[in-house]
């Protein structure tokens, strides 16, 4: 079976997972991009956007785990588009310019329906206005067999542990305190419940945990 | 200026520093003890029970930083008896036994006042009725230069964070999912605000941050 993957969840030390006010001059809130140093700083990433060199490490190693074996992304309007404005009518493509740096298709959850958008380099936008479970499916036939890797924002992620849909889950807790925003545990009706921790390990930048479903 | 110093503060990896229903069979709360593994494999507190052995690596390093320049202890009610239960009126002389780990003068913060105890080994636990400025003040008098250290429980912890009076807290955060019970991060009135991280490192175990108050 196909799993659904989150990888290269940035978490403070205080629980946040993005900073207050996101919108389009922050769209990790304020203070947010903090969280995301680590993953900027990797070889993995910075080859992603385009820039040579770049840390190879235990950080690299885990932002490059992302996208191996991924056949397609679902992600929240919030992570589409600043989520405190009006962009759904627009002719928004998101935030990563003309080629996006996913290469495969892409399932949006919005509210009103939009043509899909193909971007160069092989990103086409999908749009989804019938649920997570619906964006699931259509993701999991576009994977052809390949896993789902599930983006941000921090509500569509709770909104599929609620749901009990997510098999693997990345996070990267960072030394960095927000003191608000978005909390990755919160409205969960109970938290991360059914799941274990397998792998733990740090760098000076993050540590890194890799959750799964309990086999229990 | 002595400072008001936590150490060893154990969190789940969602947040939780204790877990649900604690009482005089869960004294750290349901799979509480889970969060203090780490500590127990180290060599200081292994001798702190009379033990043997343990790990002398960062771990250690940090458990034992905990007692160094410390010259008085305050803790909650909760961390010296069972709160859900009726204890204050009672012999209830803490969950150590004979000869507590501590060595020097313990301000409990508790309701109904008590006279103060002697134990073997030099820890005197006295009892603060008049909140938690005052039990402060006496465990700065008592410690005579010294430093003076805070224990938990969390709502304790909660308290002194609110009132801007603690100068250094040292978490350790475990491969853990608790998925309920007392978080740390929690009636805050606005998180973790004016501290800053000054050291992250970590063990196969727990990962150890110290934060400080931010210099600005």
């Amino acid at each position: 079976m196909p799993k659904l993957r989150v990888h290269n969840l940035s978490v403070s030390l205080d629980g946040y997972a993005a900073g207050p006010e996101q919108g389009r001059t922050n769209p990790l809130g304020v203070g947010g991009e903090r969280l995301h140093e680590w993953a900027f700083q990797t070889r993995t990433y910075r080859q992603m956007f385009g820039m040579e060199g770049g840390d190879t490490g235990i950080d690299d190693r885990f932002a490059a785990e992302g996208d191996v074996g991924i056949g397609a992304t679902i992600m929240g309007r919030n992570m589409f588009g600043p989520i405190r404005e009006r962009w759904e009518s627009e002719d928004w493509t998101g935030w990563w310019g003309d080629e996006p740096p996913y290469h495969h298709p892409v399932f949006v959850l919005i509210h009103h329906l939009r043509n899909a958008v193909a971007m160069r380099g092989g990103t086409t936008f999908h749009f989804v206005t019938d649920g997570i479970e619906a964006a699931l499916a259509r993701a999991v036939e576009a994977a052809d067999g390949k896993d789902v890797r599930l983006g941000g924002g921090v509500a569509t992620i709770q909104q599929y542990l609620r749901a009990g849909l997510i098999d693997e889950l990345h996070l990267a807790i960072v030394p960095v305190l927000l003191g608000s925003g978005e909390r990755l545990v919160d409205h969960l009706e109970g938290g991360v419940v059914g799941y274990e921790c397998v792998e733990f390990e740090g760098s000076p930048a993050a540590v890194h945990d890799r959750l799964a479903r309990s086999s229990a």
